[in-house]
């Protein structure tokens, strides 16, 4: 809407593009504060960058990448972390043939410098890429470096502290999700 | 549960591996029949095979790939997918360097050959991995080829008719979810 220079929106407006009720809008927006007038309904530039900060996506996150193979060289040639806020800015490796190569325009380190990397560079995302059998190793290394953040691409559950967030790129969980419409 | 080897589950005890309410699991299956008794709960393996025959997961999904760049080769060197019922049978590209040439154990086919493949085939499922400008393009020779469920790659919103199911793998989006527990 904010793109399209929608200038007002509704809660019952906002439960349609979002498939939940217009109750449930209301009330989750209330946790934060006021928003929206009786009668003219929400600013969407105003609620936009109210919704911004609320998420903590008004400002550039510092992302790093563990694993140069193929999920990583897709992500140092892919634009689309930086128009939207997440900034690729160093990639690991434990493979003595890729550290010191280039994946993109980054030159590969060795995982023994994630802890100061991290450290001097406050960066607080990291995207596991490397097989499954490794992933493990590579978040506790990851959160002992101090990263809160991790999106894994490795095919298994990371066990990590309750104050560390994980999420998972799983594209068969997706395809999952559309077999039940299809014979 | 599963294939931990346990025997009887609640819907309490679903409710929260979940993180919805033991109501909600019970009103959801019960569009599906009667499951469970009064005392006992659910046998977790009649429940496990059940879903699996709700979902259509009992059988095995066939599922073709366009793009056989850095996205493409990692999914065919993922053994993943068969593991869990998606088997990966063609790769597709439209780049005259690519076609022919080898991507995992794949045969790279020209793009022009995906409606006889897929209507010779029977396939349902396509994945979608070639650069946002020419996704939609792609996306429409998929629908116009009998395809039914597509994962995009791409970072577009493709446009598609009611009876196509599209899920997209976004992971900006998966981080952007953890930014709010970050400062």
């Amino acid at each position: 809407m904010h793109e399209g220079g929608k200038l007002y929106t509704s809660s019952h407006e906002l439960a349609e593009w979002l498939g939940i009720s217009s109750a449930q809008i209301r009330k989750d927006l209330s946790h934060f504060g006021e928003f929206g007038k009786q009668g003219t309904g929400y600013s969407v530039a105003s609620l936009y960058e109210e919704l911004r900060q609320i998420l903590h996506l008004d400002r550039e996150w510092q992302l790093i990448v563990v694993g140069s193979g193929n999920i990583g060289s897709a992500v140092a040639s892919y634009s689309g972390f930086a128009q939207r806020g997440f900034r690729v800015v160093a990639f690991f490796d434990n493979d003595p043939n890729k550290v010191g190569a280039k994946v993109g325009s980054f030159i590969v380190q060795d995982n023994s410098e994630i802890a100061s990397y991290v450290s001097e560079n406050h960066v607080q995302h990291a995207m596991i890429a490397v097989p499954a059998q490794y992933a493990q190793q590579v978040a506790d290394l990851l959160v002992d470096s101090g990263i809160r953040g991790i999106l894994n691409y490795a095919p298994i559950n990371l066990s990590v502290p309750d104050y560390v967030h994980v999420e998972y790129i799983d594209p068969v969980l997706h395809l999952q999700k559309m077999t039940y419409y299809l014979e």
